[in-house]
């Protein structure tokens, strides 16, 4: 039974483990600095039509994995908390379809994969439920043609635009099995600094992350250096820098190395041209299911703060002119 | 502590009350037969530029009259669970923005109102939250537009399409308070008729609704007169006459008038030229808060499956003409 702490956290008391991980990346993410930490990599296409059904089946493949080499079958899952970027969610309606098990579709942008954890740490943690998968996807094709412009036109991109990643990643959260444990989630606010420009998320983004992570520290009492790991996703080089910033102002000072972001770290900029850096749901969900949680079994890290972001706008909303809201919502995964 | 019940229910051990519930429309709801249950009216554009905006207005306003009319405040609410059609629920992001509290995006298309409270409902019961508002909205207007065509084409409709409800609907969840609780979540499947037609949706999502009905009733080894009413939305005329007679094919009878349809209800067809009924997040939300939930207040009915149905589909899937999935969450609520 979860308990609140302080304004915007709870406190994950039954034992939650994440109990599984996989992930599934395109070849531009394999060629990244990460690209021994995932497992499978497949042509952007991944043998469907569209880039959309392509998309699904990175995500469909995913599940897939997350299944079987768990050792459970599809009617072991109580639950699949999921969310894309494409609009109204279809690469999850059709990736999970196949499936027959309940699903809840998210939606929090690029938060996504902090959103499915939270949620489904505290649908664990509430007793009813034992397996969950909680996962996400994003795709460079589907997501430049539907916010952007056609890939076709070959637009000049501008320095502070990130590249969404091609991937999916996914987790099973459980009450029994072997893994890390999620601790504590703090829920993020939507905030509006008037960011209007979408080739500079990470400006949208960075307030919401600062404002999560602070919250995170206060409502637990924790310190900064408690994580020997705080990494955010995905904000990019720009936004990463700006969020150490607010952090910096309001107090919140870190050792050096121990706080990164997941767009930061799957691309090499001046080799792969990815300007700010990664972006998408698929950026944090792949990092962590494949990199983070790697360093956690190995116990390079004990202690990790998982901070995914979401720039939520939508191509109507951008040609609007309105801003650019962020969100970021926060998961501690702890080897106890 | 919640606990699974069967393969897709879970039983609500806690004490989980409805304690407050609001809803707002415009001219065309108040103008139809459950007109005199809505208690705020306004005009489509609602003082807003655009349909967007105006869609964010109802959900604000909305949200705001559900907090202030239970004498709580922002702080008092642990979280909002909400989700609505436009893309990427731009609707739900410029609603919430200014309240500071935790927001967790939802997308289940027209089952939102039902999917929120399913996860409310957990939330509460999960013991770490108290005050959790489930809501989401419609516009028709901003719906035609990114789904259909231009309003101004003044396109024909074809008999089977609905009319997307104009409007907002909200309730607060909480452990304290007075008022109907929740005793059984039923989450649902997605699930593949292979229908393609944007202009028949009922068609898409019947089979999801008689499927949650069906699995509910044997996850929780109910009749279906345990209910004083069973209640699906947004179905319409032919999709509700559809899941009637999947149902009775499955064995699955009711007295007459025990199941009825919000896109049923909510509109005269032959008066408003509203075709096979109204459709939208918003449609079965402002049934609920506006007309069902008065039923229970007044103890016309004191057994109530509100079962909210959902047709996943985007812009970008009907013009690669990939099926509409459908998926279905049902809520039972009952006055204990």
């Amino acid at each position: 039974m979860s308990g609140k702490v302080g304004n915007q956290t709870i406190a994950i008391t039954r034992k939650v483990i994440i109990r599984n991980r996989a992930c599934i990346v395109s070849k531009k993410e394999k060629a990244g600095p990460l690209g021994e930490f995932f497992d499978q990599v497949e042509d952007e296409k991944f043998e469907e039509e569209t880039w959309e059904k392509a998309e699904s089946k990175f995500m469909k493949s995913t599940y897939s994995k997350l299944v079987t080499s768990c050792n459970i079958t599809d009617q072991d899952v109580d639950c699949i908390l999921s969310g894309d970027l494409l609009n109204q969610c279809m690469a999850t309606g059709f990736a999970l379809k196949h499936t027959g098990r309940p699903i809840i579709g998210l939606y929090g942008a690029c938060s996504t994969m902090a959103e499915s954890t939270a949620i489904g740490a505290l649908l664990v943690d509430g007793g009813g439920f034992n397996n969950v998968v909680c996962m996400t996807s994003s795709h460079y094709c589907s997501a430049e043609k539907q916010f952007r412009g056609p890939l076709e036109l070959g637009t000049q991109r501008a320095p502070t635009s990130q590249w969404t990643v091609t991937g999916s990643g996914g987790i099973i959260l459980s009450s029994e099995g072997d893994g890390p444990v999620i601790t504590n989630v703090t829920l993020g606010k939507i905030l509006d600094f008037n960011i209007a420009d979408s080739n500079n998320m990470g400006a949208a983004m960075a307030p919401s992350a600062a404002s999560t992570i602070i919250t995170h520290l206060k409502d637990t009492g924790r310190v900064p250096d408690y994580y020997d790991l705080i990494v955010t996703g995905d904000l990019g080089i720009y936004g990463r820098q700006l969020c150490e910033k607010i952090m910096q102002e309001e107090g919140v000072h870190f050792t050096q190395n121990r706080y990164k972001d997941c767009g930061e770290l799957i691309f090499d900029p001046l080799v792969q041209d990815t300007h700010a850096g990664g972006s998408g749901c698929g950026c944090s969900a792949v990092v962590l299911t494949g990199y983070l949680l790697d360093m956690m079994q190995k116990k390079q890290i004990n202690r990790l703060l998982f901070v995914a972001t979401g720039a939520l706008m939508s191509p109507t909303s951008v040609k609007q002119g309105v801003p650019i809201l962020g969100v970021a919502h926060a998961i501690a995964i702890e080897n106890v």
